[in-house]
């Protein structure tokens, strides 16, 4: 893959990585794929980071992460967010003519990009215009999400931490909910559209919490059902907790909550918890509180999946290793091996084929009720939020004593 | 200790250990030290447990705790919640009159009552009981707030774990406000009266991340401010990280938000968090997100903080070594030996100095104009939370490439 350079002595090609979307708890560990696979690359010659996302290319705001000392690099494991920072930049139509004339300014010939379902739009985009160009330059997506709303591929790097904080966090908050059984507590989790993080917090179940309804954006929300569902379970066991998606929708597809505001492409609506929780304290009568932990399920280190941050490890490696051999225009993505224990290979999956698709969950892994999951999710889900969740002690189910 | 029993023999005073109100991340770590301490002690027989609080007393619902293995009482230290239960009854005048009966015909000694200031108050009203019908029982006090609202003590078991919560998150937050610098994130932290877990979060800023602004009960919020500070920190940054008590007041000494509803003694207020994102999205025209962990901080066992757990342990087992060696009617609390190096020695204040008092955050201890904590605060608290915060890798702000 070395090439000749421009004053005809002999030159490796270049690399490029960068970031795009909201970070997850292991993007940067994808990073650490990419940095230490380049490294064993012969062919590579610079690893440049484009800083602060697209935008970081655009205004060539380059950092070699091959200058960057082993310490600090095994750090990317276990840091939040982006190290390199990340964008919602929008593109616009000619800033790929001008992001690709960068690249070749800087004599890049393996872009890698991080993203979810918006950045491989703007991958597949980058990777047409290349090809437009007649440029030999190679691009390689490396997915990202904490929803798992990326299709084709079982999962992505970011959805099994966002799983195991919702499971382990909904085991901690039960066992509050049981010793002091005084009201229904909603939690809210993130994923507008997908319900993938919502539903994981029933693994909870497995280290003996767990909630006791389970409400997602793929079903449409039924009020009256809801409301009839809490009461009966408040009245046989004190304490309720309730799991929702963000994005819950009535049977008109509507948010539930109304908009608060638009600003450009953004619409603001309430928090869907708050709402439920005023709906129950108001209809039924009965005390409730709503917990909204938001970025704090994307951004916790403590409850990072160990099988999520070994997969993002791989990703970023892979990417490079199919870029080296020729690959392009395609995203890494994960096939499960069937068999009892928890395999997977890596798969190359066209750009086109995922770019600005979603996925939500299918029918099988939702009750048929709606207001939970089914064992066919669990099954699913299990092995992506890795080692067991941690098991706690109750004293409250002992057989007590006679009275005497 | 010991006495003579109903037949005659030669027989041991009883315990009984009981907890009330929320439970904080350590209180079964304080459980674990009542119960190591009680099998160490020959003078005391069974150690009863109530069954989920005080109302367990009544109904005679008890647990000898001497009985259960050590295995299993080793997970009281990592077990969320109250592994005996807890509750938030309101206890009834002639109740006090019964709970002194139970403990009577359970031929109990030695009273434990562990919890924050409500607690204390039904805990100093047993302890009057007692002695107008002038029994010889022994009362003592566990401390327990996660809002760290006991008075004369010098902080109580659970405020260090819920510190080092919001501390060890909004570092992880801040990396993520960071590396997507698009918008104000406002952090909601438990405290209604009193602002020190809010004000914890700055200790973030020890690990490299922390908040912009710190808004604290204590002082009268100001929404002009408020906007002003957040609207140049925007401009200047891009992303702010503002974390709020859920608390905040008007001049008036009013809550911000209006209550949506009450029910009992329960007033019910909308999100503080939620209220100003929203007041920053339509007054400021900046996108804005609000985050409210809520139940998490006081449940969540990986960000417990082992000094604030050692502590918890040395309360718990300080309690029973006072009550044996003849103390009655008195907490254990905590007085900080002057020195560079951080200790506590445990002392004994009488229930009537605690009860029903509430303590906040002194004036020295928030910046003058009441947006920050002082350096006086994070020193106070520095030790409370433990073992140092995690520190992450950033390349965000290392010297880029010049551009060629």
């Amino acid at each position: 893959m070395a090439r000749i350079g421009k004053r005809g002595e002999f030159s490796m090609g270049n690399a490029l990585v960068v970031h795009g979307g909201a970070p997850t708890a292991v993007i940067n560990s994808s990073l650490y794929g990419v940095v230490e696979e380049a490294k064993r690359q012969k062919g590579i010659g610079k690893l440049y980071a484009a800083i602060g996302g697209s935008g970081g290319i655009l205004k060539e705001e380059f950092l070699d992460l091959k200058t960057i000392g082993e310490e600090k690099l095994k750090l990317l494991l276990e840091t939040p967010a982006s190290a390199i920072g990340t964008s919602r930049d929008a593109l616009k139509e000619d800033d790929y003519k001008k992001i690709v004339d960068v690249i070749k300014k800087y004599e890049i010939r393996y872009v890698f990009f991080n993203g979810g379902n918006g950045s491989m739009d703007a991958c597949a985009r980058i990777y047409r215009t290349c090809r437009e160009n007649q440029t030999d330059i190679t691009i390689i997506g490396i997915p990202k999400t904490m929803d798992n709303d990326i299709v084709i591929t079982d999962h992505a790097p970011g959805f099994g931490s966002a799983a195991r904080y919702m499971a382990a966090v909904t085991n901690e908050i039960s066992q509050d909910i049981q010793a002091l059984p005084i009201h229904v507590c909603i939690v809210e989790a993130m994923g507008r559209n997908a319900g993938w993080v919502t539903a994981a917090s029933a693994l909870a179940r497995e280290a003996g919490g767990g909630p006791d309804l389970i409400y997602l954006p793929e079903i449409p929300f039924d009020e009256d059902a809801f409301l009839r569902d809490v009461k009966w379970l408040y009245e046989k066991k004190g304490g309720v907790l309730v799991v929702v998606s963000e994005g819950l929708r009535n049977h008109e597809g509507v948010s539930i909550v109304p908009p608060v505001m638009k600003i450009g492409r953004s619409v603001y609506y309430g928090d869907v918890g708050a709402y439920l929780a005023q709906m129950v304290i108001q209809k039924l009568g009965i005390k409730a509180r709503n917990e909204k932990p938001g970025l704090c399920i994307r951004v916790s280190m403590e409850y990072q999946s160990d099988v999520d941050r070994k997969e993002a490890v791989l990703a970023g490696k892979e990417a490079v290793r199919a870029a080296v051999s020729g690959e392009n225009g395609v995203m890494v993505g994960f096939r499960r091996i069937p068999g009892d224990e928890y395999q997977i290979q890596t798969v190359m999956i066209p750009l086109e084929e995922v770019m600005m698709k979603e996925r939500s969950m299918p029918r099988n892994y939702i009750n048929s009720v709606g207001n939970d999951v089914t064992d066919d999710f669990l099954e699913w889900c299990r092995p992506l939020i890795g080692r067991p969740l941690r098991r706690f002690v109750s004293f409250r189910g002992e057989r007590l004593l006679s009275k005497e």
